[in-house]
């Protein structure tokens, strides 16, 4: 019970953060956590990343069903697909709507299967290749497909028109590897038609060997 | 009281949250909520969002006659437009003078009739088609004469060289509402020459049918 | 004596608020204002906006001289121009190294004579015309003879790669003015090269009029 | 052991505040500091700069060695090539991915001796001129050999593709520094392709011998 208020507390002050830092705002973004027992904690619907009560976070056992608190993100089938297909590696998952990840799914000249220009080390050690999927209607359930598709070898995805969805090990990490994302895009946007130095294929290929990082 | 007491602190917390994460400045914004007795809160002229005191938020009868606190902002007027001319869809008001939305607002070739690009579905289902307003005085009363002329079809509107005007059934709706027409402004400045992909014209349906959105 | 206090005070909480919405950074920008007794409280040099104590702000005597606190800004030759050329006018001086009016600061072709673009009434009315001073090396007391060679006509300056000056009645009449200042120079920035629709002669003359604005 | 604590406190505190203000985000960043008696705090490996726990803090011996506190920052090399090299002038060093300063380090066209344009006199006075590096894999100890190889010569680097590095005489001076370079590089940005006015190379001369600046 202890370490799960503690978690309860780290989803609101991690959420906190990056809302005060611009990273998503208003009612977007949701977050989940895979609990000892096998259940998830998950931001309510509707709530805000500025003002979560712990007491508040869904709770769902480990078949999915609402065991306590506000009923979960209307999102939950992004969650529920990176848990199903990534296995352990999958002990929480984050999705922003952060400003320059999602312009970058808009531009016209990217590569789906690796959304992210090769411009620092640290989205491909903490991301991998970032798979960008097409538009969904909010709520509509072939989001969660697009990313069981993926067969659980992609961390995160880039949801056109929408943003980011990441996971993780744990919350932390998937937290960083979510501003990581979004960094990245910001440089990709910042540089844009300015022609940048991006990491030759042997500078990427030596950070994906020494680090160990998903990329085929 | 105790609720009016609980909607007096809501504008001060919504108020300082848009302020410390730069989506108004200075004295700039305002705004207003009905009371259940159908008066209205209203934020006071000259005051920054930044430092608002909930004893000094101006309470305004159901005629608009000052009862408490003080004199309330000088744009009263973009207020009382939408509270008069949608019902009860219209139970608080926002008011600001967001960067991007005010840089959207000035470019040659936007649509008047719906001035944010099909970049989401969040702007779509939050706020319908957003109407472009031409520049007045501030102060000028034909503001509200323009927002009436709108007959209640619009729940946004965007005055040119001057910002964004939100109205929603309640305080957070209509300050999630506001956010998502800034995001949206925003995501255009960033993408502008850069061709992004819009949704469709049957995705912009999709999103409109699926959220029963004021589209018309 | 409590005046006083409230006026440390003040000094301290809007220069944290400016700070912390990145208005500027480090070390940069300084604030003074007028004492009932014509004294000034200033800001010491050295000291960042982020962490001001009321304690060891400069107070100076009617002649200039320290009479407690740390030794004041190096730039207070630019404050005190002010007070000496605009009279009663002139209660508080505040300094930004704000980034988009210095990056407006560098651009080839603004008006020097009028260096805001006019995108917004708030600028006009904030703050009237304002002038581009050139580069002067920081410390060059040669900025202050530039202030004064303006004969108090005006209450805000922007010195060339190095950032505004504004004065006003007040601390808070300073400080909403040049967030407009700056606001003002990222629309500027935002909308460059797009044709943003500016007001007209006849909407500008309608605000300068109305507001009874320093124009000529 | 009362200074120590309050230096603990100053790192914490002030990586805080450059993390809320978006100067770095995630867990990139770190910084380091000598104690009098010749060893160093050093942030953790791993840690973010918006939670920081000055009681893990690294504390090394004056030869390196961990003496309490979690393990230091994967980025050590950095920070004692600069301390090994510029003697008493380098009491603190801070390293982050700051966003502007990345995007400059990637452009084609940049001086690698001379990496920010002069558009301020505030770099030059800080900073001195600044080198641009290659790009080093992370980890990689031939980070610390190209600082070496500066001789002591410069206070500041800018790794491609990765991020500032600055020295300066304690962790206020070193922070206070890095803003500016990181500022300047964002004017860099903002005013790219808009033919800013720069300093002049007599306007250069004279802040570098007025502030005796190292420039050869």
């Amino acid at each position: 019970m202890s370490e799960e208020a503690d978690l309860r507390e780290t989803i609101c002050t991690l959420a906190k953060s990056m809302f005060d830092r611009g990273l998503t705002g208003g009612a977007s973004g949701n977050i989940s956590l895979r609990l000892p027992d096998g259940g998830l904690l998950v931001t309510p619907t509707g709530s805000s990343f500025g003002r979560l009560d712990p007491g508040r976070i869904s709770k769902l056992d480990e078949r999915g069903r609402l065991v306590s608190g506000d009923p979960p993100t209307k999102e939950m089938a992004l969650h529920a697909a990176f848990y199903e297909t990534r296995g352990t590696k999958a002990g929480a998952v984050v999705h922003l709507h952060s400003s320059h990840s999602v312009a970058l799914s808009m531009l016209p000249d990217v590569n789906p299967d690796n959304v992210l220009p090769p411009l620092t080390a640290y989205s491909i050690m903490r991301l991998g290749k970032v798979k960008l999927l097409p538009f969904f209607r909010p709520g509509d359930a072939a989001m969660g497909g697009a990313i069981r598709g993926l067969a659980g070898k992609r961390s995160a995805v880039l949801l056109a028109n929408h943003g980011p969805v990441v996971a993780a090990k744990d919350l932390e990490a998937a937290v960083y590897a979510m501003e990581e994302l979004e960094e990245t895009a910001r440089l990709a946007i910042l540089t844009r038609g300015l022609n940048p130095r991006m990491l030759t294929d042997a500078q990427i290929r030596s950070v994906v060997d020494h680090f160990d990082v998903e990329w085929d």
